[in-house]
């Protein structure tokens, strides 16, 4: 089984609210739906999202009621996100099915709390493609919290032991250092949390490293030590994310599980 | 707390595919707000929801792989009714949160089987205003079925045992037989549910109480069974919720519960 994450910023215009780039969202699911495999997909919250958690601060947790109704609305139009994805998933004939997070886990101060993986897995067992996404959700301690994409990716990666990990970016990959300012950046081909470790120190000294994927740095050395392989690829590119997931060879970086 | 179903033929118009009444949603949703009380709001599919699923025999359970892209598209485009409600009350300042069968519970062989009521009731308890609606779910002996807004209404009157059940229809209540077919037909403003029982044999034997509501006194009579009041009224009608929310004289028809 693949686990797959499609970035908020490769499925919106992540500065401009409620802007869904229906296109790459079309390639993205033939892409998919040629492959051919096992998938549970995540997918980011993207401009739908963050803009309206940010506005009402849901990620700090309660602290008074107009944010009950900010709740609200930002679960709305991330479930708004989620059947325009839907339905790219259902035009290319996969039989997707959303599990929305605010309905069915709970995180204590941000970590994963009371969480039943069991509907995943049966609809998979059924021969559906599970997606779920970035959420508003219950905190046991903060009255309410995100469960954001990428923690889902960990979540989900700890229960299923997928065969790989894909991240699917509006980058390459990892390379090792900002390749916009930097003429001498690498791309990384294949790594080792160790090696991003210290590539992470550099680049915090140096700012040099492109800051989504600073973040996105920390998921992957948590799901790496878990076991599981994670690949990062350029979602705006054709064919990547099916060479990716068919095993051909292509651009994107490979962080080896460390288990392995 | 109110357990408020809005039936498929008030919110859409049942004969044509994907058609909102969004007019009649937006009353409801002001009348709703006017009255301030807690609800637990559940919606029919209506006709997003009962076209694809007759056409893929989804209430049989599976009998071959069609269906399951059926049970998505069927799935998604209720989804999508349920974004169009959401987006009426967030529009009318009620923290509405969407609670998907399909997500939190299971049937088996079209009974309740495994149901998590917690999570409806979590939300309550912080303010929001829990939605749920006829969706397509798994089931243990079938493979998947139909969870009906009307079996939901019994589920929760079942669990949290309401003030009143308010079942939100295009007619003004129960007649002693149909009022457009038969002019000695008497409005009934209140009634036990052995006068119902005497009614429905007299309605089978003359065909002459609106088919709907044949099927609606079966689900009244179960929940009329755990000692909860039933109220049927005619959400066309500016007011008729309103006044029944907040007890108010208007026309509708109440059904007694048993308890009593």
């Amino acid at each position: 089984m693949f686990l797959i994450k499609l970035g908020g910023s490769i499925i919106t215009d992540k500065g401009v609210k409620y802007t869904f780039k229906k296109e790459i969202m079309d390639r993205l699911s033939s892409e998919i739906k040629k492959a051919d495999k096992e998938i549970i997909l995540v997918h980011g919250a993207g401009s739908f999202g963050h803009i309206l958690a940010k506005k009402h601060s849901l990620n700090q947790g309660y602290k008074d009621d107009t944010q009950i109704q900010g709740f609200s609305d930002t679960h709305a139009m991330v479930q708004q996100l989620n059947s325009l994805v839907l339905t790219s998933l259902h035009d290319h004939d996969i039989a997707a099915v959303s599990i929305p997070p605010h309905a069915v886990l709970k995180l204590d101060d941000h970590r994963p709390s009371a969480v039943d993986y069991t509907i995943f897995k049966e609809y998979l067992s059924k021969g559906f493609t599970p997606v779920t996404f970035g959420d508003v959700v219950l905190d046991k301690t903060l009255g309410f919290s995100i469960c954001s994409g990428d923690l889902l990716m960990h979540m989900l990666a700890e229960y299923f032991n997928p065969e790989k990990v894909l991240f699917v970016l509006d980058e390459d990959g990892i390379y090792t250092s900002n390749p916009k300012t930097d003429k001498n950046a690498e791309f990384i081909e294949k790594t080792t949390i160790l090696e991003l470790e210290n590539l992470k120190t550099s680049a915090n000294d140096h700012a040099d490293v492109t800051k989504g994927m600073q973040g996105k740095i920390e998921t992957i050395k948590n799901i790496s030590r878990l076991g599981v392989d994670a690949v990062l690829l350029n979602g705006n590119v054709n064919n990547r994310l099916y060479d990716t997931l068919v095993g051909k060879k292509t651009k994107n970086t490979l962080v080896y599980g460390e288990k392995r």
